[in-house]
């Protein structure tokens, strides 16, 4: 059901996709101070794609250096964002404290910002659909599914299904707004064609 | 009436409750990365045991060196953590950011998430009981005292006192729920017969 | 409309009234350590003057080495702060997560707590008055009008204007008590003759 990284080229188009939704069409490796975000996103694209892609005994090496710079830069920014979690198109608004479990699956084109949550309630974790906005502070969790095209307001709790296309705010959150997402996340994979 | 290390043994014992509390037995060294929480905590709870028990000269030495390691520790984990405000069994879930004013004072087994601040009104904190769960993003300040085996719920903000054996959440915090913490924390405590 | 640091006085005076606002009325070196948030917004002056005042070779050299320890500082604590948003007498309590974009002005004396967003909509961010509180967990964001000595309670959710000398709480926030932000700050520019 979820997508991953399966190829060298699936790499290279999930990282065009997260500088696509990020509103960028190119890295450049002196930007790495200043799209701090950025910078983190482009290493755990290459920790899933040397995770797994690469069998041989190079690769695995490759792996564990990556593994070790993508924990301690993890550390540094405040985030726990596992491998294989989120869909193309990811686009992390600031670093500050994040922290999603591993057992989560966001689609494509998340926009996701800080001190948000996505956890578990008995090792079940939410299911969330594609071109998903979470705003600040918002807090998800639980054997859930949220559908595509979904706004999440600052600091909403949500513990519930969500349909799609909607905006939902408030503890615990509730449906406010028949608008969804449509404005507040760029479509970074139709962009690069993904 | 607050809990706190007061010799060599306490310290073996305050570590053991806290690993019991994140569902470990042991302690190896090369899980310090992995397990960034527990290592923090670690050094915490030397820190206790040095500051409280150690007046002789090395004692005092190790305890400077233990403080500006703990500092450094804190604010690359984002935590802002007194000590001996925390009883043993602490299970701290995942770096990002938690403020805990120095006169707080929270019992055993306690369960913390991210994004939490237990602060001060006119210099007086809350007074948190044993086995609590506190979700992440909650605020609890001012002179309050929450019971035991008590739930708060994700983004509440508590600023009233809390009997024991409830959830609570919202903003203001109400009572949502007559079941407590009981399948939401690990009493560490028992486990190690502490 | 906003003030800004326009000289080297200004700078000193900014600081002055920075330290005031924390209830101290003296930086020493061997505070920045402990000092963690202090130090930090004395780099945040110090680069507001070079970049505002300083044209001179020397002074570009300066505002640039400044501007590289101002950005490893801020990821390191979480910040995401712009120059010449805040006037003097700020007072960060805590590191941890904050956000604010950079068209957000906020007046004289403000307070702010650890995971706060004051981000914008469509480009247009808050306008913020003299002497406001903004609690821990609050999320700020839009072209909208705060007044002055207002106190923005914990996790609230500020999505319209608000006028001044009021308390705001709750998602969205709406005024809770007619009292402000009188015994939550205090008036450091005062303090200092600013």
């Amino acid at each position: 059901m979820a997508e991953a990284i399966a190829s060298k080229d699936d790499y290279r188009r999930y990282f065009a996709a997260d500088l696509a939704s990020h509103g960028l069409t190119q890295w450049r490796r002196r930007d790495g101070m200043r799209q701090t975000e950025l910078s983190f996103q482009r290493l755990l694209r290459r920790l899933e794609y040397l995770e797994n892609c690469r069998r041989d005994p190079v690769g695995r090496l490759l792996a564990a250096i990556t593994r070790w710079r993508y924990k301690r830069r993890s550390v540094l920014l405040g985030f726990t964002i596992p491998r294989n979690a989120f869909g193309p198109g990811l686009s992390i608004a600031h670093y500050g404290s994040i922290v999603v479990n591993g057992n989560a699956r966001i689609g494509r084109n998340c926009r996701i910002h800080s001190d948000v949550n996505i956890g578990e309630t008995n090792g079940q974790a939410p299911t969330i659909g594609d071109n998903v906005y979470i705003g600040p502070g918002a807090k998800i969790f639980g054997p859930i599914r949220i559908g595509d095209r979904v706004a999440i307001g600052a600091n909403a709790v949500v513990n519930r299904d969500v349909p799609s296309d909607v905006t939902v705010g408030g503890i615990p959150a509730k449906v406010i707004s028949q608008r969804g997402s449509n404005t507040l996340v760029i479509d970074g994979c139709s962009a690069v064609g993904l």
